[in-house]
């Protein structure tokens, strides 16, 4: 292993997070909020130390895929650990566990809080929450990458570890570029969405930091109910944004590029506004009594599926108060998530897609044992190899799943708290139901919990295995 | 596809069938009971309808994987058929889909009951629902196997298809000997407990009867508390029993050939017994206050483990008021179920080991990507195909899973209730939690889900391929 470069990226990953920590200082200027001194100093000590490790390149340039896994997963621990500070150094959070789930719950866009009253937090801690989920939506790593002048092959081990989905596809063969149009075209629609918001007369500071959880596919609200108080258009733009983040952003790039016919033949991005529609229907048919009017049935029932799949969380109404049917229906959704190479979490609807396919070919060959079919997705053939390792993705994620259950359930809550508050974690979502309900925060949630809880985050948020091998004996094993 | 071949085992079929119904029909004469005149009216029409489409073997031999597959899946839906018209035509079930429900339950060794008085039945409508339980367990086709001269390979395929397991050992070269060898031990360890119960005081018919549900793994009870009024002793027994017919019947045979080491080496069973272990300690752990000693803890954790684990159903108390840690466990146990090559359901112990190790290698190669690692169990490497579709049986598994649960959540109730009536439906358990708890009764759900659960019983015994075949067009389709 080389510890070395390793260390180098946790240097950057230093010294960019005390840049973005420019954005928090700057609003708490703005509302002349003395907390705002807290992402000073953190942000000095964190680029400081950050130069310290990284001022000079390693020697040994060797980097493997062993090496961009942990590289990943302790960039986000890193990451956590110092965005955190500014919570507990200021009290404004006063327990250190407490402040770092926050913070992981931001950076890994889940949206679960810990506050019970959210408005009572300074402007600048607000603005730093919601920021975090723009800036762990796309991935930390990315962006350096888009930045950092890197040798050899180290890049595409990064970009897979940290991008979502079964397989990254390169839009460009240079990495470097690839990472630049992913920011790019992220800025692109985050701005948009900002302006629009600001055009339906919501307050500049409401417009950016909701951008930033939509963007993120996030979800922390910055208002106690969440996304309740919001004008129907504005919730209305809120859905569309929430349902374009959760979208493939290859699909983007080709339109850039000026191919909108193979932008629109996207099979997962079909599947992925297909399942959306059928949810949307299923939904408002089930709770269409409890509305005055069909257009409010369905406008709430598309916030909230949206929200959902994309694993906002978000939420309009309470809809832990909804009929099971439609309860069943999220909690579904929750599982699915988004597209692969969007912001969202969940298990992505290409692993979805894919995971179908092969119970289909299965059954053919069952039936006739000697038929040779090829699984395709997105016109091309499936590889052995991606097929193996959605399937082992799928019996990782039920193991994860499994032990934080365990765990969890001790703490005596009902069986759908601790079940939802998993899922919820594991996916990135933010509410779930019961006692984890959008009503509620996890501050009643023990230490034990909340450790559980923090991993799953941190585990579904980078898809499981950087997570997982950090605690193999055989990464850290001399070859 | 081969009608004729097939209609020719469904004829085999009720011959069968209406050769169980003879003891039935002999416990009501004992207990002079005039709804045994049913089980003579239904078995004659079984048998003469059986005789009349089998009397001929057909002239066409071919027999191959998807006749094998669609056999199967028919024979149980006859043979279920058949086997609720007493209940029905005495009227001792008044409703059709209720009697087809018990008796798909019984079959299937589910042992889940839509009665709210069990003790209201008469004693031959009630030994006849724990006989399903042992006919089912083992499986009727395996039965037929034994005993019916057949040429080909079709013996493989018919098999293949009703046993439980990922990959069906011959245990010797011909399949009718391996056939008439399980039934063998089968019929000798039934046997065994019901003398050591009888040995313990127990009145007969309740012997008999209790060790049926326990060979099958079924858990009909005959009493309305399921096992709770026998005394500790016999509930020590079942549990010993309940354990043993949960392990797989190669172990018993490599005992019998006097091959003790490689019985002893088996790794399923290691794991198995591990498992019911670990499950036993960690649930002592947790409910040791509610007892007045260790010994009562132990006792009752265990029987709820063994019930559990090997999915029969019996239980001696109401652990839906046990703590979650124990509930949840529970749940875990239900997914998990028994060995391949027992009479238990679930997803089977080898299924799961093979997907952890499919796990821990995938995470080794993803460090080491150029390293080649084979996968092993039992001492052999596991084959290809084996593992494919081990895969591919958790996504069906889950697909069915989650139509299940939609369908069930119509309903409205509460989502532990429809969880975990999915879940012991398709795993062949018997009791939920919620309002599908071991003191509960499933009468209250509506036909709707009814039909779901019996689909899920179906395809849970069968493992899930061939109840999917028979609704996929292409089995249907000419070649």
């Amino acid at each position: 292993m080389n510890i070395r470069i390793i260390l180098y990226f946790l240097g950057w990953v230093l010294k960019i997070e005390a840049l973005f920590m420019i954005l928090p200082y700057i609003i708490a200027a703005i509302y002349q909020e003395k907390n705002g001194i807290y992402f000073l100093i953190v942000g000095l000590m964190s680029g400081v130390l950050g130069w310290l490790i990284s001022h000079k390149p390693p020697q040994n340039k060797a980097f493997y895929a062993r090496e961009g896994f942990v590289s990943v997963a302790l960039s986000w621990i890193v990451l956590s650990f110092f965005g955190a500070l500014p919570f507990y150094l200021s009290g404004e959070i006063p327990l250190f566990e407490d402040a770092l789930f926050e913070i992981i719950s931001g950076f890994t866009t889940t949206g679960t809080s810990i506050l019970p009253d959210v408005e009572a937090l300074s402007r600048c801690m607000i603005m730093w929450r919601s920021f975090t989920h723009w800036i762990g939506g796309m991935g930390v790593l990315v962006f350096i990458l888009a930045i950092l002048p890197m040798v050899g092959g180290c890049n595409m081990h990064i970009m897979k570890a940290e991008s979502p989905g079964p397989s990254v596809g390169k839009l460009v063969p240079k990495v470097k570029t690839t990472a630049k149009i992913l920011y790019l075209i992220y800025f692109a629609m985050t701005l948009v969405q900002i302006v629009i918001l600001l055009g339906s007369g919501m307050h500049w500071f409401d417009a950016v930091a909701m951008s930033f959880g939509t963007a993120g596919t996030g979800g922390f609200g910055i208002l106690n109910d969440s996304a309740a108080s919001y004008t129907t258009f504005q919730q209305g733009v809120i859905t569309v944004f929430m349902i374009l983040f959760g979208v493939n952003f290859n699909v983007y790039y080709l339109f850039l590029i000026k191919k909108p016919k193979e932008a629109l033949l996207s099979e997962e991005a079909r599947y992925y506004l297909l399942i959306i529609l059928a949810a949307i229907v299923l939904i408002t048919w089930n709770i269409r009594g409890s509305f005055s009017s069909l257009f409010q049935a369905i406008h709430h029932s598309a916030f909230q599926v949206a929200s959902i799949i994309t694993t906002t969380g978000y939420a309009t109404l309470d809809f832990d108060l909804w009929p099971s049917f439609s309860k069943t229906i999220l909690v579904f959704l929750m599982f699915i998530g988004a597209c692969a190479g969007s912001t969202g979490g969940g298990m992505k609807v290409s692993r979805i897609v894919i995971g179908m396919k092969t119970v289909k070919k299965e059954l053919s060959t069952l039936i006739h044992p000697r038929s040779v079919k090829i699984l395709k997705f997105e016109g091309k053939a499936i590889e052995h190899t991606v097929l193996r390792s959605v399937n082992t993705y799928f019996i990782a994620y039920m193991v994860i799943f499994v032990v934080s259950l365990l765990i969890v359930s001790i703490e005596n809550y009902d069986l759908v708290t601790n079940f939802t508050a998993v899922t919820t974690a594991l996916n990135n979502i933010g509410p779930g139901l019961g006692k984890a309900g959008p009503t509620c925060n996890f501050s009643f949630f023990s230490p034990l919990t909340k450790v559980v809880l923090m991993f799953d985050m941190l585990a579904g948020r980078l898809e499981l295995f950087p997570m997982l091998l950090l605690f193999s004996p055989r990464t850290w094993m001399r070859d």
